[in-house]
């Protein structure tokens, strides 16, 4: 990279560093629920949504469609039809009272690196320096689950999983997935055209943390490894509501929240004592509780999550067994229920190659760092080689009015995403290799 | 006691008490919610109630009137209008969905007593053997404390403490004490008609004990030495709410639910290490939980009791210590409300009398233990030397419909009751040494 490329860059970032902040704020005022930000899952606030980026989009030289599960993409093609395609999204929909950044930060994002590019194009490049792929830009309909309790329906529309079991699912007002895409004006039996061909290379996804890591470091970026496997379960301990009073210390009481404290204390000792691991009691829940009466039951949640499905794996077990032997000693019965959700690797080469593009673009080395949070990453890298750039996000405020970035790291982003794109363009021995092994992967797929 | 008179009391007995299992079971179809027994303050059902256990005390020769409070009162006189009086009492109002012992049990038996010794006053007393002193027993209105969330309204209004501010309380309907004991065709400016006068001499309250300790150690009945104090808390955890995958065990996180957990643990473990101390954290809320966040916040009410005040309050000061230690170090806010509750202790000489007629009755020393839980005789203790028989509750259970008693146990608190009128009968020098030390405490009172 030239002395003036890098202080074309700078400058073009920072400017658009602000606008894509003042972008994603002015989504956010597009909301089922005045005063806050709420958008699930083609919710009517999703036209003004797609106006807006589409809008940018087509200013960007972008052929714009909305898929049948309301994903909106944007394509900017190369010169040769048949060259590969690389994919950048994140999602349109938020949490109830979100704050501005949880997913379109990753969408408006993408446009800007690839108003970024064209303006480079326009204005530095030499001959034979056109893109040698297709870049698409996906705005997910729905990643947070919020209106169907059920996650990922932009992505796994993405990747052909949208099944019809996930189409009949109704939210609370007994309206389909189904329902919900033709009440948008769109028609589900054409989810087909929606799932992605051959072409799509790779997919890159910004986000912002979600966490605290970033920040505690000092760092402004992230780049992920994977995307901590997940098992979710209940607890419920069930003992014998009695007297707080009259019913004395030891083998005479059967109290379901005292068994399950004892349990959260082991839990939360052995999580702190396994590198990388997580676990979290959420929900703890005394029915027909009362100040003077010893609790008859307590049902828990927990959230356990790591890189290695192994080191949950092994979590998991250690938690049963706690509970099991503080409930035994205490004759607390104990059940429990679960989900098993396994982890995701992000593609090592692709990831690599956008570790070195923002350690060159910002001169300091991202940290890789496993997502402990769930990302459509998850469900394309089902289908096409994906990586994660984390922004630092302040205070870890995440899902929340108050959460927000720093300028200066979505310039770092966008420099980064940049000097991604340049890698892949100017390298073209790496993106046949890349696009060889996707190719390759995806002919296992047929056959596994 | 003479081998005649011993065995006409057992089969007495043995028919009475079937019929004081009964006349309960009969009393808990009074009740404003069908299906269940829930009565509450001068609830409609409480009208029907009068009717049974007035009919039941005027058919045992008693004068029955219905205080200004609620109070159901029936006086069996002695032949010396200045005799003094021995109270019996206990509640007649219920829990919510309750069981058919708690309160109507020590009324019933009350009566059942009365009725026993005015028979072998008939059918046995020698000449000079009429009671030397009068019976009052009594049906408190209220004990629960669930329609105003004011316990004691009945013994409070027998001791003249039914002050203008518990009168002007309201239920959740909005009216006011005042105006339920209007509206059951009462007039509250008669209270001070329904304080006890200096004639009483002494208080027994039999009662369910709600507890596993007698059944426990295969006892028929307990005497109260004391009804412990109680401390009730609530404590409030203040951490901060995060994302339960993104944000690392350690320093980090601030978790509300694991702090109120390792203090939970503490609380078990030192109450169980002290003798005689109970103390039970019976709600836990965590607000706006969710399985994949951080508890922000969580709120734990802790009761704790013991029959010496040092004692509770030892304990209070350490699960303060200990909520303390364990929020610092995890960066979490706490604070705390409460109420203090100082311990009673019986009569010590109205007890001995009454665990020396449960020996003598029973053939088996009944066991002297501290109440955990409070009972109309905590109020009137105030200015009545009190005593609490204790009958054994099968499986601990009460506040439940399944609250049950066995015949058995009935039939040997009423020859307890038998027993202990009878020593109060025949030992006169005792009777005149209670009755003395009641006044001379009466003077204190008025001096203090």
């Amino acid at each position: 990279m030239s002395g003036i490329e890098k202080q074309t860059v700078s400058i073009a970032t920072t400017e658009r560093a602000q606008q894509i902040i003042a972008r994603c704020r002015e989504l956010a005022l597009c909301t089922e629920v005045k005063g806050e930000t709420t958008r699930t899952f083609l919710a009517p606030s999703m036209h003004r949504v797609h106006a807006l980026v589409g809008g940018w989009m087509q200013a960007a030289g972008m052929q714009v469609r909305v898929d049948a599960a309301g994903n909106l993409r944007g394509l900017l093609p190369a010169a040769d039809p048949y060259a590969p395609r690389l994919l950048i999204g994140s999602h349109l929909d938020t949490v109830v009272n979100a704050g501005a950044f949880d997913g379109p930060l990753g969408v408006v994002l993408g446009v800007a690196l690839v108003e970024e590019m064209v303006e480079q194009a326009h204005t530095n490049s030499p001959a034979g320096k056109g893109m040698p792929f297709a870049i698409e830009v996906i705005g997910f309909s729905e990643e947070e689950g919020v209106r169907f309790a059920k996650p990922f329906l932009g992505s796994l529309a993405l990747v052909g999983e949208l099944d019809s079991a996930t189409l009949a699912c109704t939210d609370r007002s007994g309206v389909s997935v189904a329902d919900a895409i033709r009440h948008f004006g769109l028609n589900p039996d054409e989810l087909p055209a929606a799932v992605i061909d051959n072409s799509a290379f790779g997919y890159l996804e910004f986000h912002i943390e979600q966490g605290p890591v970033l920040e505690s470091k000092g760092i402004a970026l992230g780049v992920v490894d994977a995307i901590a496997g997940q098992t979710r379960m209940e607890f419920t301990f069930t003992g014998q509501a009695n007297h707080a009073g009259t019913t004395p210390m030891g083998p005479l009481r059967h109290d379901a929240l005292a068994a399950a404290a004892e349990w959260i204390v082991e839990v939360e000792r052995y999580a702190a004592a396994t590198p990388g691991l997580v676990a979290t009691v959420g929900k703890v829940e005394v029915p027909s509780a009362a100040g003077n009466v010893i609790p008859g039951a307590c049902v828990a949640t927990i959230d356990i999550r790591h890189a290695q499905d192994s080191v949950r794996h092994d979590a998991a077990h250690h938690f049963l067994a706690a509970a099991d032997s503080t409930s035994a000693k205490r004759g607390v019965a104990l059940s429990t229920t679960g989900l098993d959700q396994a982890a995701v690797p992000m593609d090592p080469a692709l990831t690599a190659l956008l570790a070195g593009a923002a350690a060159r673009a910002t001169g300091q080395a991202p940290r890789l760092m496993t997502s402990g949070a769930g990302h459509d990453a998850m469900v394309v890298a089902r289908r096409v080689p994906a990586a994660i750039l984390f922004l630092r996000t302040p205070g870890g405020l995440s899902h929340d009015p108050d959460e927000t970035v720093l300028p200066a790291d979505v310039e770092a982003a966008l420099a980064t995403g940049v000097e991604f794109l340049r890698s892949l363009r100017d390298d073209r021995a790496m993106l046949t290799r890349i696009a060889a092994r996707t190719s390759q992967r995806k002919r296992e797929d047929i056959h596994a």
